[in-house]
C-alpha cells in the first residue's frame, strides 16, 4: 500500500475575485479553509449573492472534518451559513470572525445546531492528521489570521488576506516571527494572497490615512459624516479617536455599522469612552459642530444609509449645507457609477465632500500586500512550492512571476478553481480537477438558488425584450380557435395594430396553415416552427433577437 | 421696444457626462454648439446610444441658423446625424472634425443633403448676429477648437474640451494669445470644460507617455500590440514613430482604427513613411520582432478586435506567448470588468500585458485640463460671468469654486441641462427652463428610438422576471373557456406542476369567480384584478415582484 498523498484544491477564489475556499485532503481526511461569497457581476441580473458549488464536498461528506476561517470579510465567510446547512462540521476561527459568523447563523436560524470553536492567535488545533496554528496578521479587519498547517508531508502555509503593516493602529504587529520560524524549519507549500499583486512597492500603513482625516476634522465647521466599510474596525477606531480629539459626539448609522461596532465594542476591539456615544435619533438635535456620524454605505448601495441621506431621505442622518462628508474607503470596481451619483447628490445638498481621487491625498489605504510585501512573505516562508491564490488570472500570474525570482522556490503552480495539486514523496504536480461552479442566491425567493436558465432568460429579455405568440387550440378538434395573439414586452411597442404586429400574426397563421394535421397535433413541433419563423421574421425586420416563447392554450 | 436679450442654455452636458450641446440665442437667431451622444449606463438595457432631446429646437426650427462643432469626439459629434435628420442647418467645424462627421452622415445616407463648412483655426464666420472665431486648443484629438463668439451684448468664450499642453506632439501650441487678446478686451461669459475639475495640479503633456511606451518597445522581443482610442491621432502617431524607431512594420486593426487613421493620413494629421504599413492579413507571416499592431478595443468592448484577439478569435491579430500588449488608454468608469476580463485572457495567451495601474508608470495621460489649467483659462479670459460646463454636478461644483476665487469674476452660474441663462444690459440671471431629456437609440431596430416604457419593462423583467397569466374567454358568452395558463420567464421555474403555480392558477380562477358578470365583461378591469391579486400572492410567497402581464384571448 502506498502512503497517502496530500491534495490541495481551491473550490473558489483562484482565477476569480471573491468566493474564497480552499480544500486540503490527506488520506480520508479533509479540511476546508474559508467559505466566502462573491458579489454578483452586473450580468447576473437580480442575483444577490454568489457562492461556490460545494457538491464535491457534499459527495465526500464523511471525509469533511472542519471549516477553518482566516478572517471575517464576506469573501471569506459569506457562504458559511449555506455551507453549514449542507455540512454541519465544526468551525474554527478567531473571536471577531466567529462573532460575525454568529450573526449570520442567527439570521439563518442555524445558530443552535452549529459548533463554533474560538481560537486565539498562536493557538494550535488538531483536526485529523492536520495540526493548525493560527498566526496573527495585519489586515483591514481586526483579528485576521494566517494558517500554518502541519501535515504528514510537511508544513503548508495559507496566508488568508494580509498586508504587512509595520505600524497597525491597534499596535498588534504581524507575527512575522512565527512565519520566520516555519520558514527556517522548512515549508512545503505557501498559498499566498494575490489581491494586490499588480501594485509595485509597499502598501501604506493604516496609520497613513490619519493625517488626511485629521485635516478633515480640523477644517470641518458643521457636522462630519464619515463612511467606511462597516467591518473596518481599525478605521472606525481612528474616526472615533479623531472625533473625540475634536470634541464631537459619535453616532453610528446603518444596520451593519451598528451591528459590527457593537460586536467590536463588546469584544474590546473598539474603544469608545463613556458618554461619547450619540443615538441616531439625537443627531438632529445635537449641536452640528459637536457631531460626528460614522455611516454605512460607502459604495453607494441603493438602500444604504448614506445613499438615502444623499437624497435627503434619511430620518436621522440629515445633511445640510456646510456639513462635511468623508468617503474613507476604496471604490470597488463596478460601483463607480453608483458612488459618483451619490457624490453628486451630496454636492447638491451643499456638503463638502472629501473622496478618493477628488482631493489627491489618501483617504483610504488598502488592506492587501503589494509586491514588496509579497516578496517579503516569500522570503520569510521560503517554500518549496508556491501557489498564488485570491485573485483573477492576471493577479495570480504577476504573483507567480514574483515567486519565480527566488532560487528557494522549486516550482510555482498557477491553479484555477477546481485544479487539484497533489504532493507526495516524489514532489508535487497538478493532477485532475474536481467539480466547481458558482451558485447564485436570490435572497428572499421561494427557492433561493437561481438556476442558470433563469439568469440567461433575464439577460436575454433585458437586451432585446420578449415576444410571446399565443394561440388557442381546441384540444378535441385540433382547430385553431382564435386569431393568434402576440404579446411583447421590452420590445417594440405592441400597442395598436401597427403593420409589424399584423404581419407577424399573419405569418403565424401561415405557419399553422402550412403544417400538416399530424404536425399540428404535436404541439412541441408547432411551437418550434412558430418560434423559428417568427425569429427569422423579427430579425429581418428589426435586427433584434427577442426571446420568443410560443404559448398554446388548450380549450 | 426693449433690446433683445442674449440667452444661453445647455440641452445636454451640464450635470451629466457626455451628450454635450449648448444653445445661444439672440433675438430670433439661434446657434447650437456641438451635438454629442452619451454612452448609455448599464441600466439602459439594450440601448446603444443616448442623445439629447432636441424637441425645443424642432419647435423653433425657423430660428436655428447653424450647428458649430468644437472637435470630433463622440460626446460632441455623436448626435449630429440625428440632429441633421431633423434640422438640416449648415454645419461648421475644422477639417478633421468634419471628416469624422462625413463618415457618420454617409452611414446615415445624409451626406448629399447636408451643408458642411470647413473652418480653419483663426477663421471667423458670421452667422446671423454672431461672429464666431475658431481658436486652436490642445486636446487628445487633433484639430480641436474653442469658440470666441462675438454677440451684440459682448464676447462669449466656449472652450469645447481642452488641456493646456505646453509640448504637444504635433507642435501645434494652444493659441493662448487669442484667448488673452479677448480677455484683454473684455469677455462677457466663459463656458469652460469641467471634466477634470476634481484633479489638482496640471495634466501631464501628451509627450509624458513617450518614455513608458519607449520602454515597452525596447523590452519587447516578439510582436507589440498597442491599443488606444481610435480618435487619439496624437497617440497613434507616437506609436507609429516608436515602431519605426524600433524597426517594426505597422498594421492597423479594427474598423474604427482603420477608418480614422486613413482619414488622419489623408488630411496629413498622421505621418507614416512609405513602405512601413503592413496589411492586417500579413501580420501572421511578418517576422514577430518586426511587427507592431495598433489595434482598436482598449475598453474591452465585446466585439472589438482586441477582445476577440484575447480569446484567440481574430483572423489576423494572433497573440502568442512572448508578445507584448500595451493598453494605452484610460479605463472609462463602468468598463472595468470588461477590461479586466480581457486582460485576464491576454495573460492566459501568455502575453506581457502593460496597463494602467498594473505597472505604476503612466501609459496614458488625460486630454482634459486639471485645476491649475482651469485657473489659467480663467485668468486669461477674465470673464464677467463664468459657467462651468461638461461635467456631472460634482465637477461643475468644484470648477465653480475655482471661479469664485477670482475678483474679476462677477458671478458664477451652475447650470443644469435645460436651465436658461439670460444676459442683458442689466446683468445676467437664470430665467426659466426649456424642455430637455434623453433619447435612447437602439441602433438597427425598426424604430430607433427606444421608449422609456420599454426600458422600464426590460429593467423590471431583468430583475424579477415576467409572469403572464393567460385566459381564454368566449367573446359571445363571456365564459372562461380554458384553465388559466401561467407563463413565467426569468422567474421561478414554471416547468412541471409544482404547488406554487397550481396555487397561482387556483387563485386566478377564484378571482374570476368572485367577479360579477358585469366585471367580467370589462376585460381591462378583469386584467387589473388578476394583476393585483397575483402580485400580492407572488410577493407574499416569494418576496419577488415580477412584471405581471395578464393576457385575455378572445375565442
Amino acid at each position: 500500500m502506498s502512503t497517502p498523498k496530500l491534495e490541495a484544491f481551491p473550490l473558489g477564489g483562484c482565477g476569480e475575485f471573491g468566493m474564497n475556499m480552499m480544500v486540503l485532503r490527506y488520506g480520508e481526511d479533509l479540511i476546508v479553509i474559508d467559505a466566502g461569497m462573491m458579489f454578483p457581476e452586473a450580468e447576473l441580473l437580480g442575483v444577490d449573492v454568489v457562492i461556490p458549488d460545494i457538491s464535491y464536498l457534499v459527495e465526500h461528506r464523511d471525509q469533511v472534518r472542519a471549516l477553518i476561517l482566516t478572517h471575517g470579510h464576506e469573501d471569506h465567510i459569506g457562504a458559511v451559513p449555506y455551507f453549514l446547512a449542507e455540512l454541519n462540521v465544526p468551525v474554527y476561527g478567531t473571536p471577531f470572525t466567529l462573532a460575525l459568523v454568529e450573526e449570520k447563523l442567527d439570521e439563518h436560524a442555524l445558530l443552535d445546531s452549529v459548533k463554533l470553536h474560538t481560537v486565539k492567535p498562536k493557538d494550535r488545533v488538531q483536526v485529523g492528521p492536520f495540526e493548525i496554528e493560527f498566526i496573527h496578521v495585519t489586515h483591514s479587519i481586526v483579528n485576521a489570521a494566517m494558517l500554518a498547517i502541519t501535515t504528514p508531508l510537511g508544513v503548508v502555509l495559507h496566508t488568508g488576506d494580509f498586508k504587512i503593516d509595520p505600524t497597525p493602529t491597534d499596535n498588534e504587529l504581524f507575527d512575522l516571527h512565527a512565519v520566520a520560524e516555519y520558514g527556517k524549519r522548512g515549508v512545503l507549500a505557501l498559498f499566498s494572497d494575490s489581491t494586490n499583486a499588480e501594485r509595485p512597492g509597499y502598501t501604506p500603513s493604516e496609520r497613513a490615512v490619519r493625517e488626511k482625516i485629521e485635516d478633515v476634522f480640523s477644517r470641518a465647521e458643521d457636522r462630519v459624516y464619515a463612511a467606511c466599510f462597516s467591518s473596518s474596525i481599525h478605521r472606525i477606531q481612528l474616526l472615533v479617536d479623531l472625533a473625540i480629539e475634536h470634541n464631537r459626539q459619535i453616532a453610528f448609522v446603518g444596520r451593519s455599522m451598528i451591528r459590527n461596532t457593537e460586536i467590536a465594542h463588546r469584544l474590546e476591539y473598539l474603544q469608545i469612552p463613556d458618554g461619547r456615544l450619540l443615538r441616531p435619533q439625537d443627531i438632529r438635535s445635537n449641536p452640528r459642530n459637536r457631531t460626528a456620524v460614522v455611516i454605512a454605505g460607502s459604495q453607494g448601495e441603493p438602500l444604504s444609509s448614506l445613499t438615502r441621506a444623499a437624497i435627503d431621505d434619511h430620518r436621522h442622518a440629515v445633511i445640510q449645507p456646510g456639513d462635511t462628508v468623508l468617503l474613507s474607503s476604496r471604490i470597488i470596481p463596478g460601483n463607480e457609477k453608483a458612488i459618483y451619483r451619490m457624490i453628486n447628490h451630496l454636492f447638491r445638498r451643499g456638503a463638502n465632500v472629501v473622496y478618493e481621487g477628488g482631493s489627491g491625498s489618501p483617504v483610504h489605504v488598502s488592506g492587501h500586500a503589494s509586491q514588496e510585501e509579497l516578496m517579503l512573505m516569500l522570503n520569510l516562508a521560503r517554500p518549496k512550492y508556491f501557489i498564488p491564490i485570491h485573485g483573477e488570472y492576471r493577479q495570480l500570474c504577476l504573483h507567480a512571476a514574483l515567486g519565480k525570482r527566488l532560487r528557494e522556490v522549486e516550482e510555482v503552480f498557477l491553479l484555477d478553481s477546481g485544479d487539484v495539486l497533489e504532493f507526495d514523496a516524489a514532489g508535487a504536480r497538478k493532477n485532475g480537477r474536481v467539480n466547481v461552479g458558482r451558485v447564485c442566491i436570490d435572497s428572499g425567493a421561494v427557492d433561493e438558488v437561481v438556476e442558470d436558465m433563469i439568469i440567461r432568460d433575464r439577460k436575454h429579455i433585458s437586451q432585446d425584450g420578449i415576444v410571446l405568440p399565443i394561440i388557442a387550440i381546441n384540444r378535441h378538434t385540433g382547430k385553431v380557435e382564435s386569431q393568434p395573439e402576440i404579446v411583447a414586452r421590452g420590445f417594440v411597442s405592441a400597442d395598436g395594430d401597427d403593420g409589424f404586429m399584423a404581419q407577424a400574426r399573419e405569418m403565424i397563421l401561415e405557419t399553422l396553415e402550412r403544417s400538416s394535421s399530424e404536425e399540428r397535433a404535436d404541439w412541441g413541433l408547432i411551437k418550434e416552427k412558430i418560434r423559428n419563423d417568427l425569429k427569422r421574421f423579427i430579425k429581418k425586420q428589426t435586427s433584434r433577437q427577442p426571446l420568443i416563447f410560443p404559448v398554446i392554450l388548450e380549450i
